[in-house]
């Protein structure tokens, strides 16, 4: 075996995806030296719990409480406790320190990614983050250096795993929301408290990092638009295979062309949307993630994959770690991120797309002229309306019975809009007496 | 704008893709610098004949005719000039003059790749070379850095627009070969020879480099086994679709485990194989390309997008170029390629799969029987059988019928085999009385 200069490697988190990176890096040692040009001593793993049951079984002289200790001397942290305290402390530690950082918290770089990075880049040290996206899919290196050279024109991605199984169960057997949760609760696939996955926070937070990424701007998590996936019922589900479509929960990353009077700028949201059932990524099943993006030259990519796991998500960090020790073997200071580019982040009145609204209206003459009417002052322009009348509603009395006017509900797709003009009108129309009740309002991605 | 630091950029070479690298650089110059961090001087275009017609309108005072003269004294040289002399020779001026190189020119690195890696090496440059694996999709930074911490099992590309493009019409179409070929030629997706593409010249190379990162290993272009698709003719798409299955042609490149006495290796090879339709490559359409990856530990990935096209090529050539400049910026010396692990490339005799084999045979008792003694005794599995009945031959003399014994059309579908194994027996098979014809025998890949 060659003598390499060995690196010492700390680890600090021992769950899911930091045991089998510590189990990886014990068995594949020789090989991963190999590839690296350095060897790879793991010289400790923090933990709170020295005791606590493990995924996998770890040598116990190797665990400590004692991260700050851990740091010190380290050549590469890999951080994977999650959540910002004390990750944050540690990180911002061995940064000083003149370690090389691996971290897969993606709510730590989206909260305090400028402050990191900023930190990396007075000491010349390096931030690797490819397990903070999407899970085991190389996304970082493709945006961050693969397209550098090009101009990211939009982003979609499926980046939640949990989400996307759910939406995918409820499409494949009609079954309700709360049903495919428990059932995905019960596989493992959702958290007993689902709120990050089910609100889309965890979305937001990927979202914000590939939008960084890919429009060399700090995009800070508060300027992500934020929708979950709790309101969509099978109803909805089944409207949307009628008319062609699938919703996902999807992360939009997009560039803003300059326009009245407002300067370039880029949009970042999540939201769950109507895709075409002929796009790619309409085809992600199950807890798989995808990411979609369209560059000016390149044009159409799509990088496809495990979303999460802690195997999965392992190797991406591994890959991190050995990048890192080619670093140190190659010398050199660490790449700064690259955010000079700055583009202001619009609020989400500004974006522009298409939309598909269903309205349950009174089923008499003159209503559709009336709707579309509003729809035309509030430059909102209808490409397709389909109209489908309800059964008139089952009430006790019979005399009840002919007060009430038959209703029908009313799919209206329009053509591009803005968001902005498009909630006004939605109001308006909520508003107008023939209008019983907005069912739904969804984007559409994808064209 | 920021004061930065200037590097002199060469580019070798103005065809589809030169003219559009050098056409982005000078549009998107300061862009560029902002992400690199330095500022991208194009200092010439070497070039045959400055007055030759080109895709994008370039300054003429940019053009020369004197490559070496243009070399001196760059820091970024870019070979878009294709084939190996000059481009080998000027490759390596570059390398030991102390630039670094980025090169879309995988005939180049497929024959000389180890000379060219060595050459770097030795002066600590870096080749750059995201261009020549599957055109504008990044590829090479996940496989070389994002899953450098795991192990690669299995890679499926398609790899070759213009054998993807041929083979999706006719199995949209239902078309002959010749007539796609014709209008892919007609259509600029196939050249006037073709037979780099459609005899898998082109994916070859392709698959080698793809290999050679994956299992760090240097794989020799001698080593890939290579067969084209100018043998697929309508009917084989038509038994294909009918059984579930898409032709493709793939780049295969797989880690064989250790047996019978042999150690570790890896096969790589290039062959039309059976797809299944729910598989991911299946739906890669016209030109697209996709590279299909298992790993141990992140599972299966996808990587898709454009195989080719000047202007999508130009994207990953200036990504490379981004991440050649900010090494120039950041210091310390190129990562060496990783080729440590240095495995053997098995023969095509000792892969392991499925395959379809097609016969033509005499409708009489006894026939299935002894065929399927002939598979049993070749250490061949029988998996599915369908028999369909042939018309009978049309001769033009009534008596002549009756000696015609009837022919039946026998489609075995096998377990997996070892290749070794399975061509002995089709051979033995052809030998039989009772097999008229073998009709095609085709691999089954992605299980």
């Amino acid at each position: 075996m060659t003598d390499y200069r060995r690196l010492r490697v700390a680890l600090l988190g021992a769950g899911s995806v930091g045991s089998q990176v510590a189990s990886l890096l014990l068995r594949h040692g020789a090989e991963l030296a190999d590839r690296a040009g350095a060897s790879l001593e793991l010289a400790g793993i923090a933990v709170r719990d020295v005791d606590a049951p493990r995924d996998v079984d770890l040598p116990r002289e190797l665990f400590t409480t004692d991260a700050e200790q851990l740091i010190v001397g380290a050549d590469i942290v890999i951080e994977l406790m999650g959540g910002i305290d004390p990750a944050r402390e540690y990180v911002l530690q061995a940064i000083n320190s003149g370690a090389d950082v691996v971290t897969a918290n993606k709510a730590l770089l989206a909260t305090h990614g400028p402050e990191i990075f900023d930190a990396a880049d007075q000491v010349g040290a390096q931030v690797y983050y490819e397990a903070a996206a999407a899970g085991a899919i190389p996304i970082i290196r493709p945006l961050r250096d693969s397209l550098a050279g090009d101009r990211v024109q939009r982003i979609m991605g499926i980046v939640n795993g949990t989400t996307n199984y759910i939406l995918d169960r409820m499409d494949a057997e009609g079954a309700d929301f709360a049903d495919v949760l428990a059932q995905a609760q019960a596989l493992g696939y959702a958290e007993a408290d689902p709120t990050a996955d089910v609100e889309g926070y965890d979305a937001a937070q990927k979202a914000a990092i590939l939008a960084s990424l890919a429009f060399h701007t700090a995009v800070p998590l508060e300027a992500v638009h934020r929708e979950g996936i709790t309101s969509i019922d099978s109803s909805m589900i089944d409207a949307a295979r009628h008319a062609g479509y699938v919703i996902k929960l999807l992360a939009v990353c997009e560039r803003l062309a300059a326009s009245d009077g407002d300067g370039e700028s880029i949009s970042v949201r999540v939201y769950p949307a109507l895709v075409d059932r002929a796009h790619p990524l309409a085809s992600v099943h199950g807890a798989n993630n995808a990411v979609f993006v369209q560059a000016e030259a390149a044009g159409n990519l799509m990088f496809y994959g495990a979303g999460a796991g802690g195997v999965q998500t392992a190797s991406a960090v591994l890959g991190d770690v050995v990048s890192a020790a080619r670093r140190h073997v190659a010398g050199g200071v660490g790449v700064a991120e690259s955010t000079r580019a700055n583009l202001p982040v619009s609020p989400i009145g500004r974006v522009i797309t298409r939309y598909q609204i269903t309205l349950e209206v009174d089923d008499q003459p003159g209503v559709l002229a009336t709707i579309a009417g509003i729809l035309n002052e509030g430059r909102v322009s209808i490409a397709t309306v389909e109209q489908t009348v309800l059964a008139a509603a089952v009430t006790p009395a019979a005399e009840a019975q002919t007060e009430d006017a038959p209703k029908a509900r009313l799919v209206i797709g329009t053509h591009k809009a803005r968001e902005k003009d498009l909630s006004e009108t939605v109001d308006r129309l909520a508003a107008t007496g023939v209008v019983d009740r907005v069912v739904s309002v969804l984007r559409v991605e994808g064209d």
